[in-house]
């Protein structure tokens, strides 16, 4: 049996959105700015898309930028608002200390860079604190970063009251909501800018989206033909941007039934997980993205248990999957308060709409032994 | 019959690209970061299909960066630089004056943030001149970049002889190389950086490289994960850079009879259009691309000329096409002297592997009325 628990890292692309990909590789294959009628069709594409996108996040289509992914859509996203608020003598940016890499390492270099960086702390479970944000933001602030679901342990940030806070102190907020989308509704009222990405709801990798409210001021990240209204340039990937349209609009559709089935077996999991002794479950009961388990083990280390899980057929992550090459013991499960050994031995599991009741039952059946046979070559002690 | 000459915007992608990419979507679908079967198997295509570009241009692996395209290449190669050499003291940018947009509005920002820039002229031919780029360089230019071969009018620059005299003076060169990439031999020797893009290679679009010589120090543009050897962040794009792989192996296959073929084409077109009263041949008689035809019409409008051959079934463009939205004459045209009017009169056409003769004569056929009417018509004159 395979087994696919790395939904977080990646999805697999849904038949639907292949095939309106398909198209426009090999038939349909038209650069969107050019006048002829492949242009036309191109760009009637792509601005189709746009529209659907916008809808399906209550938004403007004029608001909506392709980008080449997610990464890409948070570095424009502060690199764009530092720039432009540096002409306005503002330097402060304020982020959470549990942002995804994009965020964390974009703040590293502008800091770097001559502007200052506030990295706020969370509680046990993760929660950014309001009262910790309202006493951040300075006349110099120029952004507030806090990201909509946490990437690694499923915490769902208060992102309504956040952002109503900088609204009130007209200060632009800007979420990476790219766990989010199509998990739980987004209430985007008081944000200013959000970042998505195709490849982690069923669509494809390479292409992404920043949210970015009219009236909101940004330069560019990467200049050149002027394309997305001049904000963002390079050749428009139509199949990628059509495919990004399909998955959020089927996503959309199916969000609650799938947010329902997918907690269920999130649900027994962790409850399955905690009957291993010496385990936790990290983040928040039930304030957490409903695909979305996170556990440390004691004694072992995630690698090992990733590694051996495979061997069983079951695909995990330990920490996040973008930084696994990287043997740091993951950022957000030490600003939450684990040692530096619990979060050595994290597991992430992140459920999917092709995931199966019987695939958690078989997950359980093999956790048990592998956790007790890795805790016997343990060099961390254990049983 | 339909007819696609716009093969410098963009080119249909191949069925053998198609059939490389399908089973990435929705079989082989991990992330290439994660631990587990699927990323270790996302992995594996990523590296063979990195082996396999370097190879195809005569380089070392580790120095094929993928990019979304040959925008975020230029943008990643002229930014990473200067960020990186500002901290040397140097702020000194030389480009030519017919870069494509990608490279000229970059240098544009960068002239915003107080770099200095020097945009050297072109020849009638829009050849740079090896002693304009020698008198250029003075001890603060950290980057030099001229593109190897013109998207508009085809010219392919002296890149050996100016790669070499920025080596002789220790300074990096950078080529945007995009249409040059599958059509004429690449001399990279003493080349620092190149920019390559799939989609005018009947790969898709969204997926491009920069190659970075080893040893040539750049900051990243964008921050987070560290893939890429830490230099481009953001989940790989598995179906995307495989498929950029077996175009460019594919193309390389092919070129020298795809070349000669193409190009007897192209001289049957120039030598077609100039048969048609008060024309002109923009560019080098045969220092240029094999599938490059840009002309110029007196007495009638680019876009007019463009959206009439479409009518009869023939996609062409004029100026460039990632710019045609912009009703700007073409940069390109004005440098190698061209009026206003006779560069807004340009027509650009740009042949493929799957172009054929008959085609030719279909548009020749049509070519000549189509003139005829439109020129009736004019606000301009003729006849």
């Amino acid at each position: 049996m395979k087994v696919y628990f790395d939904n977080a890292a990646t999805t697999r692309v849904r038949k639907e959105v292949v095939k309106a990909m398909k198209p426009f590789f090999d038939l349909d294959y038209g650069n969107a700015s050019s006048l002829h009628s492949f242009g036309v069709s191109a760009r009637k594409a792509v601005e189709e898309s746009r529209a659907r996108i916008a809808k399906s996040i209550g938004v403007s289509p004029e608001e909506v930028f392709f980008t080449s992914g997610a990464t890409e859509a948070d570095n424009m996203a502060l690199k764009g608002m530092a720039f432009a608020a540096k002409k306005q003598g503002k330097n402060h940016l304020i982020v959470s200390s549990i942002e995804h890499h994009a965020i964390l390492h974009t703040a590293d270099w502008l800091e770097s860079r001559g502007f200052t960086i506030t990295r706020l702390p969370v509680d046990e479970s993760g929660f950014v604190k309001a009262s910790d944000l309202e006493d951040a933001i300075t006349d110099k602030t120029f952004l507030v970063s806090i990201m909509y679901a946490n990437n690694e342990i499923g915490t769902i940030e208060p992102i309504k009251e956040l952002s109503k806070i900088c609204a009130e102190k007209n200060v632009p907020f800007h979420t990476d909501a790219v766990q989010a989308l199509g998990k739980i509704p987004l209430e985007l009222e008081n944000v200013s800018m959000a970042s998505f990405s195709a490849h982690k709801l069923y669509g494809p990798k390479g292409v992404g989206i920043l949210f970015k409210r009219a009236g909101t001021n940004i330069e560019p990240l990467l200049h050149g033909g002027g394309h997305e209204f001049g904000l963002r340039s390079g050749t428009e990937n139509v199949p990628g941007i059509v495919g990004m349209a399909k998955a959020m609009e089927l996503a959309r559709k199916e969000m609650k039934t799938e947010a329902m089935r997918q907690s269920k077996m999130r649900d027994k999991l962790m409850n399955g997980i905690l009957e291993v002794p010496s385990t936790r479950i990290n983040g928040h009961k039930t304030k957490r993205l409903p695909n979305n388990i996170n556990a440390s083990f004691s004694f072992i280390e995630g690698e090992s248990l990733v590694l051996r899980l495979d061997k069983e057929g079951i695909m995990a992550s330990t920490g996040s999957a973008c930084s696994s090459p990287n043997l740091e013991p993951s950022h957000v499960l030490l600003a939450i308060g684990l040692k530096p050994a619990e979060a050595h031995g994290s597991l992430r599991l992140t459920l999917g709409r092709f995931n199966k009741m019987k695939e958690v039952d078989y997950f359980l059946e093999v956790l048990s032994p592998v956790v007790k046979d890795l805790r016997k070559i343990s060099p961390f002690g254990g049983q």
